[in-house]
């Protein structure tokens, strides 16, 4: 048996009620000195109990210290830290360090995965990697050609490794996973390369695979059961995927889940989206395309699904449905609710029962957004649960080889991956947004493993007649689908952002700066200038009681994939590169840890 | 004609006597609050009249802002700063950013060369880059390759454009150049390629050589001039060089010229030192090698020789004579002396009167030195200012194929290019040192143009019987010649130091951490743990009435080259990589510049 600190936390789970999360994590992340899951814990809040840092004294933040992590390229997700120890992660090689806390930068141990660089090119929107996870004693890393290792947290040493997926078929891996009771739950990359989505759970002391849960085809490979999954308080009915694609196409079709996953372990029910069909020209797969574009509720244990929701039936825009789903329990319309809230790429802040999967709320959470007039309540409606698609932005209507200008969102999405926090002080999430609108035209295109498979020609550009820049930090209610307060900002916010009991609300630019505002009405308390763009997530942990926030900086990401890869030409990197080319006058690449304190 | 706030200096050029220096590089340097030269002014002191960081505050010193430069591997040299703008430079591919300070990491312009990465395999000790250079509105780089580029220094416009060597024959660059008067001086890498040494100087407004002068060979290619170029007080005589090789060997002899440049603008000498002869294997060139290992003191205009000191006549480790020379006036035995102060790689200190290279010390700045017992003072001898050689220690003597154990210093001396600072508050040079032994095994090698011409097996380790560390960072009285205090340090210093008129000297370490000492006793004041490991010189700079103190990091070099080449066997690197081995336990790759300033 490995030998940890932790290991009784292992004793624990084996002899535990199935019906338990994974002890470790549970004890560890309720101690909010560690930062032992990348989404702060389970419910994905990204909130931190620690008030050392506050609203009067941010301003006097400093560096502690700084640590390079050697690879180029976009930064995405951020370290962990349990007790003395930071485990730290880096893009493609995906190299993990474990540093000492007790002399900062000093590195304990190294792990340098070999990967076959030729999964670079297949890897849509930069090499990014979400970051590590921790349970019983074992860091686990999914590495970008798909293999998932089991490390002894205090060695480096390889526990298990197992393969998920298949570079040659444009099958990547960008997420981190989730270890939730005695399984360890993966996700995978592709939705531009054909690859049909799925969610897979690995028994987390062998590594050997337990259930996988697609997101389309039949029923006993989407893990539904016709009578029992609900979708909008209704069963689903048998073949509910298969009827919504036309042929084969489901096998090519997307709905990947790079996102993030939650767990509520009273429910006993994980989380997570999925993202877009493929391919991006509608006109080459009628119908609904389920269940793309869906939020799933799965019993981890089997991995059948309880309920699901598809927010964007048969997409035109590429608003892939993988945000994360923060937990928490908040009035919606004078009632507490569970709830889980959900900002899509879509444009569309949903509040929805977390136990049923009930629609609550649907509002846009940024006012640029113009594809969608909304979602209709009303349940006696065929229509219950859809939103409305404005014809004039419908890349579907406009047909192929038709440039249609002006949507907004871009692809990338009111939001994309950056994860939003909440604060149970306020009440409110804080959420980092892109305010870009697009042109986009699809072509018809032949799926070949392994080929891109996208089929539309984009540009982007910062939202019209607005405050000119791309980006806005919001506070938004999701009880009742309002923005609170918004921040303009020049770019995207494609940085995590984190609420602390200390009143303070911390995210990083894309031009490289970490800031710091106030919960009420997001004022700036505090910048500093990091090395790099950041895309990373921030972070806060206690050692001997001084508390530290942490961030990754790296420019990368889809956003910054001009920089990342060197690309110049506007329409590179799937649009982006146009819209975010100014980039080049604030940031240049490189990847590094800075970690703040006060003096 | 360029238009820019600095133009002035270019009309006065023109009109000067030719007795002054460059005008624009005197006048800028002499402001404090610009650094605007690699070596702080044209006597290499680094020493800066700024005081507002003091011995009782720079305990408060905070990070004022970072940039990444997008460059991995080792990073050498140091921003310029002049007025508003930062110019910084990065390794191969050596791109050239201008920074705004008054919107710090704010990108002006960005030249980025395009270099064939082939020159990589023949650079010896990392792509480093030791710095731009600045003088009448124009930005000099000198890439890789050894292209020379001079830009407009507002708008990154190349202005003109020489060749200075040829890659495929093992010619590179890492140096930084010297504007001197109208000239450009530069010089050459390629020791370990069998390269003949060489200074160039180019028509610094139109980029046409000069005049070039080789470290070997017939009198009209090393330009001397028998009757008046002197060396130990005598007239050097016909063919100085010639007699002291076999054959042909001088043209494949080394003596590069790749450290640092100073200039004496009352005297109007420029003054360097050559490199090691080629190869390693001292059986393959008996004689003295001359002027490898040597010190010049040339006239800028002509290139002739005024005086030369050989330090180490046929060298049998691999001492290039390539360390900074620092120009002072300083106490020497009583007397009041212009002198030229040089920390060899040797391990001997050595203090010339720098009008007439006078030798008036030469003394061991490393106690662990033990190839040589001293220097021959007595004029009266015919081996008056040579060293006297330990037989044990010759690899020479000891003969080919075997290993000679034990030799301290080891090839990179008790100290490599890193550059020392002088302080004319308290009088001493403050000097980043190598506290590294060496076994040296020579062997047979023959050339092959552009191919490694090293023969000779290295393993490096700390000097035994020691503090176990590789380094120490001491202060030295250069009239004396004695060690006044000595701080050590587990690797090896290979940044450059820094004192300034507040009373601190900093420096910085492999591991990363930025330091500030005090002048009188090196206590340690503060400490930074950076991103990188740090190769870089520090420098200060004032901005809108506040100080500020930068250093790049990203480790590299020749002590660095394990982690910066991704090399492991202990042998490799020559020699370096299992001496430093230990750094993999401190430091990843990554080019970073921190900024620092009081709250
Ligand atoms: O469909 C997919 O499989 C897929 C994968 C990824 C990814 O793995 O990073 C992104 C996307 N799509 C995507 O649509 C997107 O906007 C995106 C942004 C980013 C990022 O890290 O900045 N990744 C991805
Ligand atoms: O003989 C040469 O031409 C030559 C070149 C260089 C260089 O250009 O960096 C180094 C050396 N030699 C050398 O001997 C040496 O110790 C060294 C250290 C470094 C460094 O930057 O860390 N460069 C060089």
């Amino acid at each position: 048996m490995r030998k940890s600190a932790l290991t009784g936390a292992l004793l624990v789970t084996i002899f535990a009620s199935p019906a338990l999360a994974n002890d470790s994590v549970t004890k560890l992340t309720a101690d909010p000195n560690n930062w032992a899951i990348q989404t702060g814990d389970y419910t994905n809040q990204r909130y931190s109990k620690l008030d050392q840092i506050n609203r009067d004294n941010v301003k006097d933040l400093k560096v502690a210290w700084t640590f390079s992590t050697g690879v180029l390229r976009g930064h995405e997700g951020s370290p962990l830290v349990i007790g003395d120890t930071m485990w730290l992660h880096t893009p493609f090689p995906n190299n993990v360090f474990a540093l000492d806390l007790n002399e900062p930068g000093k590195i304990i141990w190294t792990y340098k995965p070999k990967q076959d660089p030729s999964v670079i090119p297949v890897m849509c929107c930069d090499t990014v990697n979400r970051g590590l996870a921790y349970a019983d004693g074992m860091i686990f890393l999914h590495q970008a050609d798909t293999t998932v290792v089991a490390l002894d947290a205090k060695t480096g040493k390889e526990v298990w490794k197992a393969v998920n997926g298949d570079p040659k078929k444009g099958e990547t891996n960008t997420a981190t996973v989730l270890p939730v009771k005695d399984k360890l739950v993966v996700g995978i990359s592709g939705g531009e390369f054909g690859v049909a989505g799925h969610v897979t759970a690995y028994d987390i002391k062998t590594g050997k695979r337990v259930w996988r849960a697609y997101s389309s085809g039949p029923d006993d490979q989407i893990l539904f059961d016709p009578q029992k999954t609900m979708s909008l308080g209704k069963p689903v009915g048998k073949d509910s995927s298969l009827k919504t694609w036309q042929g084969d196409q489901w096998k090519i079709g997307g709905g990947t889940t790079w996102g993030w996953y939650s767990y509520d372990p009273d429910l006993d029910l994980i989380y997570y989206g999925s993202g877009n069909p493929s391919t991006w020209n509608p006109a080459q797969r009628p119908g609904d395309n389920k269940w793309s574009m869906t939020i799933f509720a799965r019993n981890p244990d089997t991995g059948v699904a309880k309920w699901a929701y598809q927010m964007t039936p048969f997409d035109e825009w590429d608003y892939d449905g993988i945000n994360e789903m923060i937990l928490a329990d908040i009035d919606v319309k004078g009632e507490k609710r569970k709830v889980l809230v959900h900002f899509d790429r879509n444009g569309l802040g949903y509040t929805l029962d977390r136990g049923t999967g009930e629609l609550l709320v649907a509002e846009k959470f940024d006012p640029a957004v113009n594809w969608t007039t909304g979602v209709e309540f009303d349940k006696s409606k065929p229509n219950y649960g859809r939103p409305y698609v404005v014809d004039k932005y419908s890349t579907a209507k406009n047909g192929e080889d038709v440039n249609t200008k002006g949507v907004c969102p871009a692809a990338l999405g009111s939001k994309d991956m950056q994860p939003a926090t909440f604060s149970p002080r306020t009440g409110l999430f804080y959420v980092p947004t892109n305010h870009v609108c697009m042109d986009y035209e699809p072509f018809r295109v032949s799926y070949t493993a392994g080929q891109p498979y996208v089929g539309a020609t984009l540009s982007m550009y910062p939202a019209p007649n607005s405050h000119g820049g791309m980006g806005n930090f919001i506070a938004w209610d999701a009880g009742k689908g309002e923005i609170v307060w918004s921040q303009p900002e020049p770019f995207s916010v494609w940085s995590g952002a984190l609420a602390t009991a200390g009143g303070v609300v911390f995210y990083g630019t894309l031009e490289g700066y970490l800031k710091a505002v106030d919960e009420k009405d997001g004022k700036e308390l505090f910048k500093f200038r990091t090395p790099s763009g950041i895309i990373g997530n921030v972070m806060t942990y206690s050692h001997k009681g001084k508390q530290y926030v942490g961030i990754l900086s790296g420019i990368g990401g889809w956003a910054g994939i001009g920089l990342a890869a060197g690309l110049t030409n506007p329409t590179d990197g799937l649009g982006a590169v146009g819209g975010y080319a100014g980039l080049s006058n604030y940031t240049a690449l490189g990847g590094t840890l800075t970690v703040f304190s006060l003096p």
